[in-house]
């Protein structure tokens, strides 16, 4: 994830991992160094391309990890520290989260002109 | 979009627009304005399936909108009063933007249980 929270991708086709979830309200400080892990970790896999994730103040939030293939996420989902930090999240943090997959086909930038 | 955040969508197959944004500090209330009604205008379209919206306190947000067909999103890509709201987008309220056309192709969610 670069600073300004926009993944730097290839071009199409690749695939994209969409979480959404809704915090509770408990344990921001264990939640966030877990979060901070995962993205650390996630980038180490073979296949990782990026992430792009951010969190409203109601606690509703959107993550959208890229890979290049079905088998990396296949991979990543396998990863047994990934797997706790999953189980972790649904005992502590999360109240609802939806996972969506999906094959990226086209894709399009805009960034405005230095005034 | 439903009041918790969460789009209620149908099994996949389906297609995802993920459109993220960094937005600029001006103009707040034009814009939430603009963004409220394009979600309006957007579930009243043919194909529409559902929409989540996050952005955080650093102005990355996160927006997922879902249909059921690329014809769909062809359709409301053409959309006058959507091409006038992107135009003033690109002069007013963002200053970079990334949109990936995806297939979702599984899908899965998980809900706390009443304790």
């Amino acid at each position: 994830m670069s600073a300004s929270g926009f993944a730097s991708l290839p071009k199409p086709p690749y695939y994209a991992v969409i979480f959404s979830s809704l915090r509770n309200d408990r344990d921001d400080a264990g939640y966030g160094a877990m979060a901070d892990r995962m993205v650390e970790l996630a980038a180490q896999q073979p296949g990782f391309l990026g992430v792009e994730s951010t969190r409203g103040a109601d606690g509703f939030g959107i993550t959208v990890a890229y890979w290049d293939s079905e088998d990396a996420i296949r991979a990543w989902r396998q990863h047994a520290e990934h797997t706790a930090a999953r189980e972790q999240g649904r005992r502590d943090w999360y109240d609802h989260f939806e996972l969506r997959v999906a094959k990226v086909e086209r894709a399009y930038g805009w960034n405005r002109s230095p005034e």
